[in-house]
């Protein structure tokens, strides 16, 4: 089994999708999210680029939610804040998301065969699924503006650390990935210190909103794993009844 | 002081070469031997992208090294083993030098206000004087063929964690400089284990150059560094007359 962990959206080409079960990572925090509103209920989540197509195709009823620079989109019912997805309200909900990255690498990687959204919450039922999707596996961190971020490495690491823990025999992991292992290792015993010290996590202390990052760093905490299907992430469910 | 590692010869994108110095790093092998020979003596090393202008250029009583997939240019004095290079032969003399990656990437580093070259064997002596020229710092690792390579990263992690000893107060390191320098405290104890795990580590192996990773393993065992001069890499020499 080939794990090939890529540090941003750009190095994400089409040998790489095709034939590959590919996960996706945006920790601060699209993917959290995503992960967030399914835990509460959230039926279905389509990831769109532009905010003109979440208003045109949604329908009455449907939710919306995103965020440009960090901040909430007029007229939407939810920003980018884990804390504003754990509610009733999205209970058997459609919710249409736009980000600036996290929903833009969800649209890039939808050419691979299955697509899994992942962040540190889900990290090991994603491994799992992934794992019992039997295809070689490409983690994708989104970064930001096609800058690597290091949440998303980090993430990447746990996920190649679950895997490893999955399979007995060995993995063979691409350089990156050996690397996002060992930097994972490194500072898995305080990861919300590492992530207030990234770039993503400084800017969003600046913009108060650390408690969310303190969350995002939470580890495996959900089975929930999203996955995409013509275009709408759901709910994965494993083929043997067991998500992990 | 600002540190801004990047994964690839690709990344370096002229706002991050203009007013910097940057560190270029090739471990496997080609800063290695550069090191080695100004180690041993040798006086002046030009690194050339292509063959026939290394023989066009060079004249009678220089020498030439380098290689193409891993292994020596017919005609050449010298191949891409540090250990061909631990010799008198190269003492007060002029090395011509062209490798697949390592060269390019000092051509490509060429525009910056300086350039110096580093793998395990110098970090600490290149560390400090990149921290002595006092400009921000770019650490280039050169990759294979555009791809990342852990040893490269390593390496600038090994700096980072050198340049962070030097500066009392914060530096501002960029998200990947975080990553590689936590990837390479994980491993410090074991890096020849590490760089054997790695692609060109498993490559060189193959190929019968195991030896040669156990050597480039090696750290801060000089403090030679080689400094960019008009086109030609000479010792660098501190403005203090202190190496490190």
């Amino acid at each position: 089994l080939q794990v090939t962990v890529l540090s941003c959206i750009s190095e994400a080409k089409p040998h790489l999708l095709d034939n590959h079960t590919v996960i996706v990572i945006d920790v601060l925090r699209a993917t959290s999210n995503m992960i967030t509103a399914m835990m509460y209920g959230c039926k279905e989540i389509v990831p769109l680029e532009s905010i003109e197509a979440v208003k045109k195709l949604s329908a009455s009823g449907d939710l919306l939610g995103g965020e440009r620079n960090c901040q909430k989109i007029v007229g939407f019912d939810f920003g980018n804040s884990p804390f504003e997805y754990m509610t009733r309200r999205v209970e058997g909900k459609r919710l249409w998301m736009t980000t600036t990255n996290g929903t833009r690498i969800i649209q890039r990687a939808s050419q691979a065969n299955h697509v899994l959204a992942s962040a540190f919450l889900n990290a090991r039922a994603c491994a799992a699924a992934a794992y019992e999707l039997n295809l070689n596996i490409c983690i994708l961190c989104s970064g930001t503006n096609d800058i690597f971020s290091w949440e998303d490495g980090l993430c990447a690491g746990l996920l190649v650390d679950e895997l490893r823990k999955l399979k007995e025999e060995q993995l063979a992991i691409n350089d990156f990935g050996l690397c996002m292992h060992t930097s994972y290792l490194q500072v898995a015993s305080n990861l919300t210190q590492a992530l207030l010290q990234s770039a993503n996590g400084k800017k969003l202390t600046h913009l108060e909103f650390e408690d969310d990052i303190a969350y995002c760093a939470k580890v495996n905490i959900t089975d929930t794993v999203p996955s995409l299907f013509e275009g709408t992430l759901i709910p994965y469910r494993s083929k043997t009844g067991c998500p992990s």
